[in-house]
């Protein structure tokens, strides 16, 4: 989409999607990564109760995942990440985490989840990086 | 929705309306506010132009604004706001140009319209006026 400065579009004037992810899938290999470090057996049951999504839906989206190289299915239906789901799901969590604790550290909280989950969809890898480089500038603040 | 501190949604999950408005709403009330601090006749074809969507989207979302309280329909099709429409449009500007200052510090670039675009309606007053601050301080260390 080629964009003036100062022109203006609505939400869904915007392409949402970044690398071929809908926010959806970002969520969902996002939380296999998450579940994946921790060791974690991960089935699809385990993805929609930490999701808190019914299993047809987990279903839906692994099988999407799958065809878009992110995860693979192994026997017993045991869901493992690619090399690709790897590198993308490591870069989702580091964001997610990245804006949790900008948000945390602006606003002096310890929860900012909802906030956080909601625009880190729309949050480039420029911003990420210096949003990185500021949290440590507010840390030395605030411990100072 | 109740949520623990660790609970993990997807996006849907969450409910993504505030104080009545959806995320379109907001952009179009916005955009009415910004068009009547400018002093601009506001009928439903500039309003049209001016968000690149097409007459009948704008009309429609004008309705549904309309219904809420937020606007008026005039002789010869004019929109105004009511006391409410203009408080609100307010609060959307200036949420709008705070978090687009903090994206343009924290780059230091001139543009960053369409992350503000994405992320504004999901940022909540608290957040808002702790950027706001956090923007003073930004841009006094930027100057010296």
């Amino acid at each position: 989409m080629d964009k003036g400065e100062s022109e203006f579009f609505t939400m869904k004037g915007y392409v949402e999607h970044t690398h071929g992810l809908s926010a959806s899938m970002e969520d969902y290999l996002e939380m296999i990564y998450r579940l994946s470090i921790n060791g974690k057996i991960i089935r699809i049951s385990e993805l929609a109760s930490n999701l808190h999504v019914r299993p047809p839906s987990a279903s839906k989206m692994a099988y999407l995942l799958k065809n878009s190289g992110f995860i693979l299915f192994q026997k017993y239906g045991y869901i493992s990440l690619t090399e690709k789901g790897k590198n993308t799901g490591e870069y989702l969590l580091y964001r997610h985490e990245t804006i949790h604790r900008f948000l945390c550290l602006l606003n002096q909280s310890d929860n900012e989840l909802e906030q956080t989950e909601k625009i880190e969809h729309y949050i480039n890898a420029k911003t990420v990086q210096n949003l990185a480089h500021l949290n440590d500038v507010l840390n030395v603040k605030k411990k100072s």
